[in-house]
């Protein structure tokens, strides 16, 4: 790829961007695992990889605003009505649109080129290990829900079977379950390394807010005038 | 204490709480861990205690909207009036009151009584281990802020000397050092237990950005045309 076509789509994607969870380091971060992910197959091509995932999130400002519009479709259009006005062919306008719109993890519309499966293996990385747990509490703080649910009898939910939305509900709905779903070898191996830290973060987080709840109720019992208590 | 009592305080707590980084959960672990720190400690007044602790962040909001105002002096203030115009004696008040005012760490305005050093260590407790790291990143969510900055090089900084804001130099400011700032041998005890997780969830997040980073870079480069490199 040409530096200023690169240039060119990085401030096409910049001016896109603005909540801070899927900001423009995430962009990045999806370039760079891509990139790496790429070295472990054949014939990428790489003008299309690159554009796709410069561009793969450019719907999420439409979809904030919206939540019944999904970016991946919204970026997708964008992306190729974007390239098609700066003189890029059909083809390849179309090979970027489609990496874009099947990115997201939706059954009915699946990753076809391998460009495709990469972005959206890439994409999935960024939400394990540290980093996913990091990048969905800064979601949680952004639309404000809390980090856990209480059980009808008081005690921390560990978010198994909650309806409400919150950190743990999130993580056992979603996060603990991403480790299966990768077309490369390489982003599972990736993916796997990152596994551990999520798993122990979670369980101490949980043990941590649970035991005090625990402990604390026992206590606050206890220094309660008799006749009444919790 | 009397259950009424309780109720009367938590009442006029949840109708001060707002930001979700100090949400109301917040309070009812800071209650739980002091009472947990409590029983190892001899002739504690649960009555000031307890009130304390429910009140200690009363002041968060007027904070939040005037960052001139620190929350422990709005929120000591309001909880003396709070309590002497429902009746409760001017000492009992004004030791409920110098608690919540030394809560926040400020070397000229250091907890005295027994209770103000618990409610301090209570509250310094819920930033260590995964619950610090959780409650820094909702607060980095909430107001915007970055989870890393880059060094000139374009690479991750680890935070250790930022002067942008950001988690990473949050985490090196701030969350690194908590560990040895306890008045109590419990809660000492308490954090200790719960500082590998931190430690381990900053290493692996820095480790999963800045080898992505530095992977990336180097496979982008060889992906441009040789003529013009990053």
């Amino acid at each position: 790829m040409k530096k200023e076509i690169y240039s060119l789509l990085e401030k096409f994607m910049l001016s896109c961007m603005e909540d801070s969870a899927h900001d423009k380091e995430h962009v990045y971060r999806v370039l760079y695992n891509a990139l790496e992910i790429a070295k472990t197959e054949n014939n990428i091509d790489y003008d299309v990889l690159i554009a796709a995932c410069l561009l793969h999130d450019i719907g999420r400002k439409e979809q904030f605003e919206n939540p019944s519009l999904c970016h991946a479709m919204v970026g997708s259009n964008k992306a190729y009505h974007f390239l098609i006005e700066n003189g890029f062919e059909t083809n390849y306008a179309n090979h970027v649109k489609h990496c874009i719109s099947t990115h997201r993890y939706r059954k009915n519309n699946l990753p076809q080129s391998m460009e495709a499966k990469i972005l959206f293996d890439a994409d999935k990385l960024d939400v394990t290990g540290a980093m996913g747990i990091a990048r969905t509490l800064i979601y949680i703080g952004i639309v404000s829900e809390p980090l856990y649910s209480l059980l009808p009898d008081g005690m921390v939910s560990d978010g198994e079977n909650d309806n409400m939305p919150s950190f743990f509900q999130e993580y056992k709905y979603k996060l603990e379950h991403l480790y299966s779903v990768f077309y490369t070898k390489k982003a599972a191996e990736m993916a796997k390394e990152r596994q551990k830290i999520a798993v122990d973060f979670y369980n101490s987080l949980y043990h941590e807010a649970s035991s005090s709840y625990q402990n604390g109720k026992n206590e606050l019992n206890k220094q309660m005038d008799s006749s009444d208590e919790f």
